[in-house]
């Protein structure tokens, strides 16, 4: 049996996947030059249709880099030389704040509790960071930020660079660009494409930063420093050899996606989730990780197992999905179960049906 | 008509490569998690199957990055804090200076004429140097350095880590690794990949020394460090979601080449190349741009062609064949014949009768 992957990514392919692969073989998509007209012409589609499908201003630039964890790496590389600071409620936004720390910055970092959000008012950033850094869906215990606590963010602290780590909530996530600076996600979740493809979004303050830094006693890298980067972007080409597949395939799901329109998408995924954590909100042995309602991600559930995870993601498996387990000290307790616009609403009732079934 | 790509990469993709790409599929390949045992074996083979392919000695450690050009800024930022020393004779040697440069580095540099390999003996190599830098396979020039000059560097100056880029010589390069310290290639070039993975070959020097460097001043890097690489490749494993399909393909393009033997790969290659430098040498109006057939590359092949370029080109698109243009300042007067494993004896046959008609 095929089954029919709910991880948190690598997740399920996109329909149409296999076809869009296919074509690309076809079209020799493997093989032309990185700075062909043909590359220039993929590269421009899949900004623009990117662009359209997530209300992105025209201000913004789009580079493609090779994973989110290189986005977090290069955002601090060229927005900061000494101060960042970082929410931390998580093992991807603890990985932000280790990646500033790795780079000798002087990173702070606010923490909450695992599985549960910020008191955003009695958070106190003393540091005058040069970049706030914020996961807005954490993968690791599924707990979502509300966009309006980020814009707050950027109103309060008015000279730093607000940088959100939407890995798993792109392309559901309605973020209104205006109000961050810069922001990231890998392809291979929301988007259910193979891995190894990071793409990060930023405004022409991060690009003024790096302005700023290069000539910096520690610098803003190599190739993939922001200038670089733009340079080559702004003549829809990339710094070295790109993941050519992993755009052209960006593009093409990017107008799938268009096709059935992000509204309905966004509307799909509420669905989706709500019919998960009311099923688990009534169950007497398995509950919702995230207590309060209003910190849950509607995109990465994550579900309190206890000693019976493993008989679930069996069960769950012989009936043809995987589910994905918890995270960190968590993974043998926990189920996480990915709520992407390729997971099917009659696929989750049958999970929860198989769940149901399990004791 | 399916063109066939003779350019120096990305480039024409090896035989098999479509049925192990709709094999991935099957496998849900795209879809599995980057920590499972699934994983891990996909690691463990690829990795087992290019050290068996390449003679790597099991002291080195194999690691998956996205590009060569990512591994060029890795080494300098592991392998060095103050000093490099760079063997710079075309535009990807260049390359391997400007990222030293940028991440401000004392790179120093020796330059040899473009389309001419250097007099080894009277390099002065003066700056104390914690890495030398040297293409071995210049892309943008086709010259190709022998491999013992490469060996004497390592004995002349034991303090300095030797780097060698074999970007556009693997898996062709009978490189003997215990004679140097690292080496990278990327798989678009003579293993016939989907760009997007790079290789980095490291042996314990090199870890030495970003041990040594961890702590200083300027670090090395957040999560792709020698170090993290390290950790995670001794479990098989990648620092972030790594380009799994370009990993597994890897593994199934070298068993290719390891059931073709790779002796009777490097004896195709050298007869290709013997051919078309033959035609060329005896040609009236175009000439191997290397002059010295010592320097020729024999997987990257420069002619001068000179104002004749488009009509070859042409002549050559018209018949199946996509041919490379020089590089740089040279594009419009050169084409570059790449020679690799999947190239054919015949096709280059016809590629040199269809230069023969075109005047």
């Amino acid at each position: 049996m095929k089954k029919i992957y709910f991880t948190p990514g690598p997740t399920e392919l996109y329909p149409g996947a296999q076809e869009d692969l296919l074509e690309a073989l076809d079209k020799n998509i493997f093989s032309i030059n990185h700075r062909s007209p043909e590359f220039m012409e993929i590269y421009r589609q899949t900004a623009g249709s990117l662009k359209k499908l997530m209300n992105i201003p025209d201000s913004f630039h789009i580079f493609f880099l090779s994973s989110a964890t290189e986005c977090m790496d290069r955002i601090i590389m060229n927005c900061s030389a000494k101060d960042t600071f970082h929410f931390v409620n998580g093992a991807f936004a603890e990985r932000f704040y280790k990646t500033a720390i790795d780079l000798k910055r002087n990173a702070v970092k606010a923490e909450a509790e695992y599985g549960a959000g910020f008191d955003f008012d009695n958070v106190k950033i003393e540091n005058n960071p040069e970049v706030i850094c914020i996961t807005q869906n954490e993968t690791s215990t599924g707990v979502a930020i509300d966009v309006e606590n980020i814009y707050k963010l950027k109103k309060d602290y008015p000279n730093a660079v607000i940088a959100v780590d939407i890995v798993t909530s792109a392309p559901y996530v309605n973020l209104d660009f205006n109000l961050i600076d810069c922001a990231f996600f890998s392809v291979q979740k929301g988007f259910g494409l193979p891995a190894g493809l990071g793409v990060l979004m930023v405004n022409d303050r991060c690009i003024e930063k790096a302005a700023q830094l290069q000539n910096s006693e520690t610098g803003i890298g190599s190739y993939h420093n922001f200038l670089t980067l733009l340079e080559n972007a702004k003549k829809y080409q990339t710094s070295e050899t790109p993941n050519v597949l992993g755009i052209y395939l960006l593009g093409k799901v990017c107008d799938h996606f268009l096709k059935e329109g992000i509204d309905n998408i966004r509307k799909s995924t509420d669905e989706k989730a709500e019919l998960v954590y009311d099923f688990f909100d009534k169950h007497n042995s398995y509950k919702p990780f995230v207590k309060n309602p209003a910190d849950r991600s509607k995109t990465i559930l994550v579900i309190d197992t206890g000693d019976r995870q493993s008989q679930i993601k069996k069960a769950l498996s012989e009936n043809g999905y995987i589910a994905g387990s918890g995270y960190g000290k968590l993974k043998d307790t926990q189920i996480r179960i990915a709520n992407f616009p390729m997971h099917n609403l009659n696929d989750v009732k049958k999970i929860l049906e198989v769940v149901n079934k399990t004791y």
